[in-house]
């Protein structure tokens, strides 16, 4: 088992994701939000690059079963039902709902990784689901951390420490790990036990507490609290019991 | 003062660093070769970012006070007077000589930052006297690894952290660290006491011994054995010294 890293979407490009397992992380606040959507409920998120394409695709059906969500450098876009902030996708809000979701840095990765072969969203709120997932059926996976504006964020990085070193643990054997995904393991046995207190010393985090949202810093840093499994499934995310519903549904169809 | 690092040059742009006071960090070995070629009394490097841009620029003057060097993928190009290791740049090969010089990573990394105010040229091999440089006259810095290909280097990042630690160290303020620039001091402290086992343990340092450039790896490995400043003057690179020598003739020739 091979593990590489990126610590932001800049470093690398589609084609060199095509065919891979993927983990998308960007802890502040994209996977966050997206993991509590969908566990409050949420029917699927749509990932979009661009608030155009949000628009675009929300067509007619805006404000009824889909929302669009999501935030430019950390604010509400005008017009949009939702921000990025994962306290408002509360299970009134998007409970059966669509979500179209665009954000700065986070849906830009989620983008760039859709022709992976799996994708699937972490935060540390799921670190531990998708861990697990990657231990029992082990495989080469790269790690996509969406960063801040082309930047390294020691969030996502830490917290992409924290799931090598837990995939470690679970497997039989060590994993072999790129120079990026072995910097990933460093920072997690340096930070990993304060992760409230990195996530408010990091660049990001700084920016979010100075614009009101220190209550999602401490959201962001729990750990495992949310043990569920987003993965991509055609260009929509959905949680891993969903799509093996549905999978089921299909194959009692064919038969 | 404030640090801050790109761990590739894909993750900015020649706008980013503008007017900025840049240290370029290649330490396999872009970087280690510079330094020792004008060490070795080498009049000037000038950096291109392709082979064409390098055999244009040598025009008539190939293999006279010119010489072509540098490597594409670790391996020296067809019709180049050197390849990229430094032990190549001998006083008897480059005394008195420009080298036009083009490699995979690290001239990306000195073209991309041609713009900035200062461009200082930094391995392990002259760490110190970097560090030096910019303590004595604190000023924000950008610290642009080259990286491998569009990714993180180990080598690079931890020779990043022993500049970062050393001009912390030197100053009479502790630096302002962004989140890239904690990263590379998180592991210079993890990894700065063994720099040839991690360089030999390294993505890249695998690949160069496998190609029989082990030599290269302990030669690189090498902290302050070449005590010189190699800054980027015009669009070449030049020890201080000459460069100072060359602002006190014009400066004598004004008055």
């Amino acid at each position: 088992m091979h593990i590489d890293l990126y610590f932001t979407p800049h470093q690398t490009d589609e084609l060199a994701l095509r065919e891979r397992t993927v983990v998308v992380i960007d802890v502040l606040r994209a996977s966050t939000t997206i993991i509590t959507a969908l566990s409050n409920g949420a029917r699927e998120i749509i990932p979009v690059a661009t608030v155009e394409s949000a628009v675009k695709i929300s067509g007619n059906h805006f404000g009824d079963v889909i929302l669009l969500g999501g935030e430019r450098n950390g604010r509400m876009i005008d017009g949009f039902n939702l921000g990025n902030s994962p306290a408002e996708y509360t299970v009134e809000r998007v409970k059966g709902k669509a979500v179209i979701f665009s954000t700065t840095n986070g849906s830009q990765a989620l983008v760039k990784a859709r022709y992976a072969r799996e994708l699937f969203v972490c935060g540390f709120v799921n670190v531990g689901t998708v861990a697990e997932a990657l231990w029992r059926t082990p495989r080469d996976f790269t790690i996509l951390c969406a960063g801040s504006d082309g930047l390294l964020s020691m969030e996502d990085s830490v917290c992409a420490g924290m799931l090598i070193s837990r995939v470690g643990a679970g497997g039989e054997t060590d994993p072999e790990l790129s120079d990026g995904a072995l910097v990933a393991r460093t920072l997690h046995r340096t930070f990993g036990r304060g992760i409230l207190k990195m996530i408010r010393s990091s660049d990001h985090g700084r920016r979010l507490a100075e614009i009101g949202f220190d209550g999602d810093l401490r959201y962001c840093a729990g750990v495992d609290t949310l043990p569920v499994l987003p993965l991509l499934e055609g260009n929509v995310i959905k949680l891993r019991s969903e799509v093996e519903k549905k999978e089921a549904v299909d194959h009692s169809q064919e038969t």
